[in-house]
């Protein structure tokens, strides 16, 4: 794999004609990343490239990937157009993805747990040891694309975002089934299992792009609080999303034990009651119980409007970044977090 | 874990006097490295610390670790010591211990196995979710700690290590329950998942020891070697070793459809009878029965046969390497993993 990414990083790319709008070229540029993703998992052994082939599947809305790419344009907007910089942030892209593909893939490592309560939602690929095993190959190679972009302060931040999102991970399994879970840690737990990887998308890339110390921090607090804001959106979508557009089963943090924000700030405002009820329909998966609980607290507007707020903090740290197209891509990216419905 | 983790490694280290044995000086860094281990995986979060600390229960023997800071010693023997190139090698052998105990870690969720190293296994006590985590925590705190070395080349090669060592489980994983499983494939099985560790562990001690292309690459094959052999006894202990001593359930192997050398050799020397007992021994997880059809055709004894033929293999790497003390203790080393009980 090493020859092969190295190559491609830094093989020759054309330069896109200027006269592209920056969705042409964030268009061209997620497709460039795609094929870089698909080509770094390549493997001489056939079982392996079959299994990477199964990761394509999971292949969503490339948020992660657009984050980097965006905020690179940004940064760069009216610069010249550079290749050197402009692979450097594809491999970026492409290594984000991989992170994200391999949270996504340990994800459906059921529990024994979850095995007991049977009919929970099935390993679409072949078994926990698989899944396990595929994770790992795309953190390793998601370490190993990004050792060849020939930044050593890439690869210490990226060991240490990674280690957060573990950290974060490890979190909030152990709150699992903590009925009084306060707002605070909720935060604290959502923001190292989704704001950081996409503070570090928008942040890696505005450094990789030249921008300076405070426009990448900037960057970096813009997207931590813009994922802040995805993650609340998820939770809202697994109590009151539409399963077919939503694409998967709600209710799937209810029966995992992990309680979401609706959950937390409806908890924290009942009464005796209402408690025991909701907690009784936590402990029974009863997902139409609990969000009738949730709504007599209104508790999901109020989810809502802390969705909003992350997102108006999120763009309000756009100022640091010269007002371009590409800013404006950024900030309808932050009004999408919450606007989706899928 | 950055800022700890790098002063530890560029910190003020004590030179050891020169009248040490190479016994003495290996167990003086073995504790350095234990304690940089544990340092680079305290977290800000409790419930990560507490976790890890379960970590310590898995620690054995520090194998690799012990590779690399004799194969270090072997390159530099005779020259002047240097505190900088001792940092580097310890930080190098807690990085490969940590994908070692990763690896242990999300063998135990692949496994459900009971028993690792006489103590509770992490999924047995917190479940496979928690494994996962930590496992992968521990995955991003080795690329983290090996990215503060400042060798840029160790992370590259790092990267493409652990990707091998994935695909190796990963091709085992594709063979689960082939009885037709040939022993050209068993071994380069091992080797990916054995081999390349133990082989980074002397050949990138090595190179940041100083050693020439040629010495890395001599002791990259002594490491590789004789972590093939350490894992052919590994299976036959699996198959014949005491509960007690080993001090993990035997048959694991079996349980969970892995075809082990002596049972791939046997499989390929026994007739029709012989190997329908076999199969059905296997279907059924019957140790005591497989271990007497396996005896049958002596495979046990060609097993052990094939484990020494890596073992002189492995030692015959270190002509290329200038005789001494340390040079001596690798030798002692490569035996070792052949007469072990455990």
């Amino acid at each position: 794999m090493s020859d092969r990414s190295r190559s491609t990083i830094e093989g020759p790319m054309t330069p896109l004609p200027a006269t592209l709008s920056v969705t042409e070229v964030l268009a061209r540029r997620l497709g460039e990343v795609a094929l870089l993703f698909q080509q770094s998992l390549v493997n001489d052994l056939p079982a392996v490239t079959r299994l990477t082939q199964h990761v394509e599947r999971y292949r969503g809305k490339m948020l992660r990937p657009t984050l980097v790419i965006t905020s690179g344009m940004a940064v760069r907007d009216g610069s010249p157009q550079s290749a050197s910089v402009d692979h450097r942030l594809n491999a970026l892209a492409a290594v984000v993805e991989m992170i994200h593909m391999s949270t996504l893939v340990h994800d459906d490592v059921l529990d024994e747990a979850d095995l007991r309560r049977g009919g929970a939602t099935v390993n679409t690929l072949r078994g926990n040891e698989t899944a396990v095993m595929l994770g790992d190959f795309l953190i390793s190679s998601s370490f190993h694309l990004c050792s060849s972009v020939g930044e050593p302060w890439l690869n210490t931040a990226l060991g240490a975002m990674t280690t957060q999102l573990c950290a974060g991970e490890i979190l909030q399994l152990s709150h699992r089934g903590n009925v009084s879970l306060d707002d605070q840690t909720y935060f604290e737990i959502i923001r190292r299992k989704t704001g950081v990887l996409a503070g570090a998308c928008c942040g890696f890339a505005a450094r990789l792009a030249g921008g300076s110390p405070e426009t990448s921090e900037a960057l970096r607090l813009y997207g931590e609080e813009l994922g802040m804001a995805f993650q609340i959106q998820d939770d809202v979508l697994d109590l009151i999303g539409d399963e077919q557009v939503v694409g998967k089963t709600l209710g799937i943090d209810l029966r995992k034990g992990k309680l979401t924000l609706p959950v937390v700030i409806h908890l924290a405002r009942c009464d005796g009651t209402q408690r025991s009820q909701t907690i009784e329909a936590i402990e029974q998966g009863d997902v139409g119980g609990l969000v009738a609980c949730v709504r007599s607290t209104d508790a999901l507007n109020a989810a809502r409007e802390r969705a909003m707020q992350f997102v108006s903090q999120a763009k309000s740290r756009l100022s640091r970044v010269t007002e371009s197209p590409s800013r404006h891509m950024l900030e309808s990216i932050a009004d999408a977090a919450i606007e989706r419905t899928s």
